[in-house]
């Protein structure tokens, strides 16, 4: 993170783009609309934006009850983030844990997230997601989603509650429930359509939506949503409700750098083109309460030769990270816990990151050895071995040449990290290498597997205020807007100032089950 | 700080208010209008919504451009929290600090304040603080306020750049600002009307407001703006500009517990009871885009034996935190450097008033002696000492036993910190007390002064988007929204994470003026 904030050159880019491109005449001013002046082109009972964890777990369920549902998706495929994402699911309270003899509890579960969230979680959506978790892990079973039959230990977790797909992916459970909800009676899915506005009656209720259809995104441009005028206008109808499962606003070069300026317009991130904060700002526009969204997140993960989530993040999740080392290439030398939280690990690699300045960035060096390969999918490094951003090493000196690492140094640091590991005890970071988390496993069996690592931002925390039954709550009156509903990533408060790995899919599946049961 | 959050009880009431006050029907649905709908009651070149700092800077350099001027101010009195504020205001780049050979610059003033706001101030507002500060000066000089002849060196500032106002309060800015105002040609000002929604034209440029007159604000309500139907509604037609100069929401027990929710609506503030967030919503729901609300700053310097600001803040201030010590009466000693920052007193205090339990508070004891006084003005602690919330005690044995501290550890404490003057180095939480601060007094001279201290709400950070020019940006667009200006503390971004003390005034009186400077 750069302490100064923005460089003058960044901001005579924004200020540019703010007196040029985003100048166009004929923005899309597409203003709420009154039903009286609207003519509907289509009607659905329940209209649902999104088509990623949390709409599919409300299009399933809705559906199910004999609703007649849409999802509508702007970009040219379904899943958001969730069919990117690394597909580990906290379910507190499982039968798979009571099976396993871990106790958990509700309790637990939200301590867990208060400690991570600084306290500022809101304390009865958190409440929730501990005593429905459980139900929404079986919708997805239902669906067809399948896991591997032990469970991890998440970081910030008191105990082992997080399920792994079997594929290593979000995608072993967003497939089989689109697939699910698109063999279910009176569904229709439309990719490549934009949600413009809302359409309300007399009393403020949500009847309706203004979509474009034949919509092409332009990841190109500072603002897809305020600058693209592409696509067909159309108005639908929603008979019972309309909810919101747009997702975050990782990907929204504008309003993520109001929230945190150091954030600059080619700042990367883990999340598809798609996360910008389009959906969200209009239902602000419509009244709900905006939620703590200065809190975003940075994923430590990230590899620096590719963009987004690629393929090369789960190979430090699962690999480099719990397994291995990253070092410094300047000195050598280990410089953080490998498996503290986001935070301070995304501090500590920024620090290393723009140590010779912004202009020479200076990448971590993550790296396992052969062993660490056999505790992972073969998802989570195949496909960034064939990509040649995790390279393969037969040997220290190799890996040290490659990366121009001053490599006695490197081997002193190799040496005194396996000294940990067999102790049980980092003594330098106090990451855990006890053999529960390492199994034992030091950097000593070669081949030697190393990518060069960068956080990425990840996951904005702040979003939209609901109530524990998904309603979106209307500032104006203190009470639910009538019809609207909200769950997932365009939320805010369930996870407060920073969101524990793998209570992403648990937030967006349980409240996106809870919508549709309170839409009924 | 509670870490926990809220009590189930607290959800329980607050859910009681979501079901029965709020729920009354026919509720304040002021929805904003078009033109082409208002019969307009009355008509103005610029209305400013407001009566503080920033208002009144907007005011006094609008009327004097000839234009015809309203302030709108739903209190029954004028000057928002500006009037009872502690009249700090920070000045870089000013004469007096020229005549006094002190070298500053905009750069070492945009540093120290966004170090303190964690780096994720918006720059370039901060920038026009640091060139432009000085003529805000010159605008309240030419009003009539005066300030004693010696710079301030406040917390968190690299060199000494604040002034202070004559009678130790905001007042002696604000009273000689509503009197130039009044003085010039065309300025009205309605107290007791409540800003309800914008007015806009078809091209969605604001061209008017809707208010109610003769309202009375009830700070008894959960929500006096979503509850109090109460006026007259009136319709203003604001020909060049409306602006947004309505404060922060330090008292809105629903907003900002949205935020923070460790901040119930019992939880004392040091603001007025009409710092809500009706106006800053309204905005949202215009179209502004929300920046950093989450970020709430807590004054530690309250008086526990008091509501709000109170009379006993400034003893604290001024008084027991540079020349005295806090500590923790069930113990006898001191817990925290008395000059830290904002943030790191307030988590200090709330750890001591909570550790026997949220039942029970243990507010700690803030003292000094009386050579300290002479460095005071008597504003600082005349009317605290009238109220009998600042006690005044001849020996340290009588403080004691009032407060039930254990008086040997008590007289230990104390001769530690006597020490620690007379070498200049505190040894044990590293407050600066070299003799440019303490001016070399201990706590030796009877009489001993006395309060029982508490953090208290203080300033909301976060607020809606403007450019440097005072505009209001609409996230529908990215640009702004014709007409609206905003200025001060309804406004977010400037200070990022945390404010640094005397920077408000700085904040509100600059971009008041500069809102005036764009209107034209």
């Amino acid at each position: 993170m750069k302490k100064q904030g923005l460089s003058r050159r960044d901001f005579v880019k924004f200020s540019a783009v703010g007196a040029s491109a985003l100048a166009l005449s004929g923005m899309n001013l597409v203003a709420a609309m009154n039903e009286k002046d609207v003519k509907w082109d289509e009607e659905f009972d329940v209209v649902i934006i999104g088509s990623g964890f949390a709409a599919l777990a409300a299009g399933v369920t809705s559906a199910k009850k004999g609703n007649k549902v849409v999802l509508i998706e702007k970009m040219g495929r379904l899943g958001g983030n969730s069919v990117i994402n690394g597909g580990i699911f906290a379910v507190p309270n499982s039968d798979i844990q009571k099976k396993a003899g871990i106790k958990d509890s509700t309790e637990l579960f939200m301590n867990d997230c208060l400690k991570a969230g600084r306290g500022i979680n809101h304390r009865e959506l958190l409440e929730m997601l501990g005593k429905r978790a459980q139900d929404a892990y079986k919708l997805t079973l239902d669906c067809g989603a399948k896991y591997i039959d032990q469970l991890t230990h998440a970081g910030g977790h008191s105990v082992p509650r997080s399920l792994q797909t079997e594929n290593g992916s979000g995608s072993g459970i967003v497939l089989p429930m689109i697939d699910t909800f698109e063999k279910l009676d009176g569904t229709t899915v439309k990719k490549r359509t934009k949600f413009d506005n809302f359409v309300f009656d007399d009393k403020g209720a949500v009847v309706g939506v203004i979509v474009r259809e034949n919509y092409k995104f332009d990841g190109n441009l500072m603002s897809d949503d305020v600058e693209n005028k592409g696509g067909d206008t159309k108005y639908i109808k929603a008979k019972k409700a309309v909810m919101l499962a747009a997702g975050g606003f990782c990907r929204d070069k504008i309003f993520r750098r109001l929230q945190d300026p150091r954030i600059t317009p080619e700042t990367d991130s883990t999340n598809h083109p798609g996360a910008t904060a389009g959906a969200l700002l209009t239902a602000f526009r419509a009244g709900a309460y905006p939620v703590q969204p200065s809190w975003i997140q940075y994923g430590p993960w990230g590899c620096a030769d590719e963009t987004g989530f690629g393929v090369g993040s789960m190979f430090n999740v699962n690999g480099s990270f719990p397994f291995g080392i990253s070092v410094n290439p300047r000195t050598g030398k280990r410089y953080m816990n490998e498996l503290a939280d986001r935070r301070t690990r995304t501090e500590a690699m920024f620090k290393v990151i723009h140590e010779k300045g912004d202009d020479d960035k200076n990448f971590p060096i993550n790296f396992c050895d052969s062993r660490a390969l056999k505790h992972m999918l073969p998802g989570h490094y195949e496909k960034a071995l064939e990509a040649g951003i995790c390279k393969k090493f037969d040997t220290i000196d190799a890996l040290a040449a490659e990366y121009k690492i001053p490599v006695a140094e490197l081997k002193k640091t190799i040496a005194r990290y396996n000294e940990f590991v067999k102790k049980g005890k980092d003594e330098d970071f106090g990451k855990p290498v006890a053999a529960t988390t390492t199994k034992g496993i030091d950097i000593s069996v070669p081949p030697f597997y190393a990518e060069r690592g960068t956080p990425k931002v990840h996951h904005t925390m702040g979003g939209l205020n609901i109530n524990t039954k998904a309603q979106v709550i209307n500032s104006l009156t203190a009470q639910p807007i009538p019809n609207l509903y909200a769950a997932g990533e365009i939320t805010g408060g369930v996870h407060g100032a920073s969101r524990l790995g793998s209570v992403a899919i648990t937030d967006c599946l349980t409240f996106g089950m809870i919508a549709a049961e309170t839409i009924g």
